[in-house]
């Protein structure tokens, strides 16, 4: 873990996701620099995520416990918040408070790439909520995803 | 509170701060635009920044519980963490993580403005620490600031 100050572009960027197929298709593309794990904090997470031409941030969700918060820093994303579209430009933000039920996801509909700054808090007991999709995660004990279609079926 | 998107820089700039004179000095020219509280965010902070030539984020401090993170937004704002110097430019970020003991400040060195976004969470029980200075804060039950010397007499 560092202390001293860099260049958000020089921590290295990961691309695994825990969705199965066929979600995980829906987040090719996307890319996450894990600046807040670089710093060990533990509180939060702060990434500067990029997606590609044509990728999502993540299924459009919600969450009981964690807030989001996401600030645009490159390229023009869009938001959808429910059904409801928002063309995003650099400057840009919008903030996602834990239990509102109103589900988010950024796609990147343009022909360039698209990064932006996203927080979360690590409030314990959260849940994410799939409204549109068949897909339940539950974040064991062990600190290990259990990922499961909302029958308890597992993937 | 919002749950739409919007240009940062439109959220209302405040300039107040808790620390009596003659701190108060230290952080005028400093403006915040409450981003996080904007969107009813109660887990963690976000706000956006600004620093006049020659103002401070704050006084050198470091917290107990409270895990801090800036993003350079514009300017070239100067890191100090303790005695250590950092010259930073949009792009760059740092963390703080919480108990490391390592003092941090911004400071506006140049003759145009700087703005960055700061993150940090709202842990129960936090104390700030300030190093270099006779001062000492502590949040009451009641939500309310106590601002003191450190033998206790307040100011």
């Amino acid at each position: 873990m560092s202390t001293e100050p860099l260049a958000a572009v020089t921590v290295t960027a990961v691309t695994r996701t825990i969705y199965p197929q066929p979600f995980a298709q829906v987040v090719a593309g996307r890319s996450k620099r894990r600046l807040g794990d670089h710093f060990g904090l533990g509180n939060f997470g702060v990434n500067l995520t990029e997606l590609a031409p044509g990728a999502a941030s993540a299924l459009l969700h919600h969450h009981t416990r964690q807030d989001e918060f996401i600030y645009v820093v490159a390229g023009t994303p869009t938001l959808m918040l429910d059904d409801r579209e928002y063309l995003l430009q650099p400057g840009d933000c919008c903030g996602f408070k834990a239990g509102n039920g109103i589900g988010h996801q950024l796609i990147n509909k343009s022909a360039a790439p698209a990064s932006y700054l996203e927080i979360g808090d690590r409030s314990a007991g959260d849940l994410p909520f799939y409204p549109n999709d068949d897909l339940h995660v539950e974040l064991n004990a062990d600190g290990n995803y259990a990922i499961a279609h909302k029958d308890g079926r597992p993937y």
